[in-house]
């Protein structure tokens, strides 16, 4: 059976797409979906996505680990930023974590009522793409984008997504072949690309870059994290 | 001075850019910004854009020629539907003219309070670059796309602009980033990689694809529309 794979290049325009019936992969690569990826990864249990920071906050008290962050920068008080390095440590294997972001968490909460939601970013995509290989489903990628723009980074993912599921999946969306394209004219030269862009130029402090470099690189893990309730946990 | 240009893929992404202090272009390529051209460009004394069809339709009983299509069809009862053929007709010369679209329209009224707002399409693109290498602002592209979604022809325009900007104005807007990629990937087959698009598929009558191609053809007219109070007028 053919399926169609669509993609929505910012939450804003989640309007103009139905979510009911169809799986969702949500796409925050830099880096609230790397994170979440390299966490349950790396063994921690579960990973709770809040749109607010207080409730998040809250969430301590209840003994998870908490991670924010706010325009690139850690939340005071909270136990991790937004480094993927930080959720691979050792400390939090076998915890359960709360997490809020500005746009990720944003893309998750608008997904509400599709059939799955995945989390996909390049650590993860070949597991992804098995995955979405068994769903019966149409397919709708959402970019979390920045702020409610449309970014470079989230819609290369997507059009890597779109490359490697042909044969599967057909794109008949103009933002799915427009990913698609991109991507394919750029897949060379991808971290070059994404240097020029709005994120690179927002960026500061030594470690940025080992994040980015870690974000763009491919099937570092094998698991796919996918939405049970309101807790995110490894797929199967 | 440097002065920057970002690409607006939808008017739904609207929230997230200024307009004032901005020059505008509105993009709708096919077909309203191109029918604009067409029309100007043919000797139409003005033509004004209306968001309500009704208030377009009441222009007719004032001497004006009345243009709109809905979902790609002429509106019953209006003079002219969305082909720019309809508005280069000898009939129309030195007449005003009333238009409503669906999208173009809307891209318009949400570019109110921008300090110059222009019409752009293929058909005017090296005329349009000579204006807006003379203008003293930051430049902002809006694609109207189709009912809020990004489309593959808008954003191939944006791009080409972009292009040929080079030098003059410089994109640090990761949507002016991808539209430019995206173009230059594809400039050398323009035509076939849009008859992918979502629009060619909604596409039916013999004329569709004429109409299209005259819109992907470069500086078939040498005027500049911009926005006089509510009019569409030749610049300059």
């Amino acid at each position: 059976m053919a399926r169609k794979v669509e993609v929505c290049l910012s939450p804003e325009l989640m309007p103009c797409y139905d979510v009911a019936g169809h799986t969702v992969v949500v796409v925050d690569i830099l880096r609230a979906t790397s994170c979440i990826v390299a966490g349950l990864g790396s063994g921690i249990a579960s990973i709770t996505p809040f749109a607010d920071l207080e409730e998040c906050r809250a969430m301590q008290s209840k003994g998870y680990r908490i991670a924010g962050e706010r325009d690139g920068q850690k939340v005071a008080g909270f136990d991790l930023g937004n480094s993927p390095y930080e959720y691979m440590k050792a400390e939090n294997h076998g915890k359960h974590m709360a997490t809020t972001t500005t746009n990720g968490t944003r893309a998750i909460a608008l997904s509400a009522g599709c059939e799955a939601l995945y989390i996909g970013a390049f650590l993860n995509i070949s597991s992804l793409v098995v995955t979405l290989q068994d769903s019966p489903n149409d397919l709708l990628i959402v970019c979390a984008g920045w702020k409610g723009r449309f970014n470079l980074e989230d819609t290369l993912f997507a059009g890597a997504l779109v490359a490697q599921l042909k044969g599967t999946y057909t794109s008949t969306d103009d933002a799915a072949l427009a990913s698609l394209s991109l991507y394919e004219s750029k897949r060379e030269e991808l971290t070059e690309f994404l240097k020029l862009s709005a994120h690179a130029n927002r960026l500061s402090g030594p470690n940025a870059f080992k994040d980015i470099e870690l974000c763009l690189t491919w099937d570092q893990f094998k698991v796919v994290p996918v939405l049970e309730g309101h807790r995110l946990i490894v797929s199967g």
